[in-house]
């Protein structure tokens, strides 16, 4: 017989991007940084002292919440350390979503949030964005009406890269009843210029839950280590109530407490990313590829149609030659590709063989 | 405004043991190995790969479930790797565990069990031990009577050290209406002349689940990395549904890989470790302290009523020369005290200072 609760069994679990374990491929589908992680983070990986694998790590990691307490200005209470950034996520619904009650999202957005509301036995209630991928002006008041206790925004948003603004964010963590989750996956590439910063808004509003990760900026996809950022009144049951202890491990702080301490070395590679961006864009342009404006570290190009078999067929045609982007089958993106930022050299190859194709 | 759900905001966290992370104390409170992680096994953290760490790990832990599934005689399959056994215990209660549904275990058990059925708001059916600490005959039909989906069974008993044998938990998973989790995360240091093995109950029943942890006996505490062994209907909706995305990190499947595969250097510590508790046991039953017999690698010695302020005066007096045992302010428990089974050096340092003391 089944053991499985009655959601569990009738949901689909979520799809990871492809991740090839052998070969060279030039990987360009999960929007890793393409450069290693600073010196000082590896040397701090591979110092680590048996002691602080034979027992069991601080269950406050309190050490990294002091260094991105310092980096961020604010109090490390207003910090709190998960294991990836999609623990936060799950935490963020299980310590404030009744299940049952909707969970609110844009739409298009990253596909493993309706994954966690199946698993949380919540609907999800789903704002179409504009053409331009904007939100439209009626997001805050269609999730309250809805009764959404829980909002994700992905900022910038993925899969198209767009920025929102943080006055933008503002009026909508204003305007909305419940919490407004702004996952920062990828706010570290976002051009400096733009001053754009979002923390302010956790002193301004009770009801701001910022999300940030070192899987992108800081080169640390295998380390799984991601934060919260927020006021107490929401950090506080996440660290001390609904978190698994010890969900963070020692190796993980180590390492991430030195990353967030050299991160001049990972803002060099931000630059060089957001350099290479433009570049990217500017050559699929000229293919006649026409991209989003990103300021992410990924573009997400559309294929005109009948243009090599649409954009599965040159998914399918470059991954035979091992080189692997993301194609999502769903409405609106199935005519597009989104485009991780690689060396110059990784986009190089991807640009040579689309030349081939196209 | 507090956004946390009513059962978050009523519930009390779990309370780790005390992680001094200062000092040199003798450290006999939260159960981890003396010994440290085999040198083959330091070796595989200190030899960590900057690629990956920069790229997302295997999604499915692929490496370490063959590893694994080698050493048990089962299928990889059979095998899901968690963030610690911790994540498997909240896990089997998200797949299997409808809200307000209990959640069954044995009284007194591991501390963490009630705090996840407050975070899932499910109540908790306690059975209460029998004061030798063995099952009642009534265990399974009390929990199938209270509607219980998933019991979660310590063996070797938590904070007892007691063993139930094979013969007995087949009874009770034949009997129960739901899922039995095994706990086992001490099960390593059970005297192998007793030929202690469930894994066979996998095959045999359709509702056993068995929790393993490198914490204890590879000494990686510290790590945090946990796997279930069941049959297929059981991992798989944990696999490929209800675990977090990316919930193991590449150091840790690194590690725990190595660990398994030199297992032949933990099973020495295993031996040391039974040897020591032994002689630890038959030293505080020589002081006037009587220890339940333990299979664990800890034991549960009995304070003399009014001898040295009891457990609870004991265990501030130890804590005041900067030793460290588990005192449970509960019921059965406010008389006994939980002591870690160290080194034969840490053993002498206690018994010395409770000799002082007595």
């Amino acid at each position: 017989m089944s053991y499985e609760r009655p959601n569990i069994r009738r949901m689909h679990g979520y799809t990871p991007g492809e991740q090839p374990q052998s070969g060279n491929p030039v990987k360009l589908n999960t929007n890793e940084n393409p450069y290693s992680p600073a010196s000082a983070v590896i040397e701090a990986a591979r110092s680590i002292d048996p002691e602080a694998l034979r027992r069991y790590p601080s269950p406050t990691s309190a050490v990294f919440r002091a260094e991105a307490a310092g980096a961020h200005g604010v109090h490390p209470d207003n910090i709190v350390c998960t294991n990836g950034g999609d623990e936060l996520l799950r935490l963020a619904i299980t310590t404030f979503v009744e299940p049952g009650r909707p969970i609110g999202m844009a739409e298009p957005s990253y596909s493993l949030y309706p994954v966690l509301a199946a698993i949380h036995d919540s609907p999800v209630e789903r704002v179409e964005l504009a053409p331009d991928w904007s939100m439209p002006e009626d997001f805050a008041r269609r999730m309250n009406d809805a009764g959404v206790q829980l909002t994700f925004l992905v900022n910038p948003h993925a899969p198209s890269g767009t920025l929102y603004t943080t006055e933008e964010i503002a009026g909508l963590a204003c305007d909305l009843d419940g919490v407004l989750l702004i996952d920062e996956a990828y706010v570290d590439f976002v051009d400096p210029e733009l001053g754009h910063d979002t923390l302010p808004l956790i002193r301004e509003f009770d009801n701001v839950l910022i999300l940030r990760t070192l899987s992108k900026g800081y080169s640390l996809a295998g380390l799984r280590f991601g934060y919260g950022i927020g006021p107490a009144g929401l950090i506080s049951p996440i660290a001390t109530k609904t978190r698994d202890s010890y969900s963070v491990d020692a190796i993980a702080e180590r390492v991430a407490t030195a990353a967030v301490r050299h991160r001049v070395d990972a803002q060099q590679t931000w630059k060089a990313v957001r350099e290479s961006r433009e570049a990217l864009r500017a050559e699929l342009e000229a293919l006649g590829l026409p991209c989003s404006p990103s300021q992410s570290n990924f573009v997400l190009t559309q294929i005109p149609a009948g243009m090599g078999g649409g954009a599965e067929g040159i998914y399918r045609a470059l991954k035979a030659r091992d080189i692997f982007v993301r194609y999502f089958d769903q409405p609106r993106l199935r005519d597009k590709l989104r485009i991780s930022v690689g060396t110059p050299e990784e986009n190089g190859q991807l640009l040579a063989a689309l030349r081939g194709m196209l």
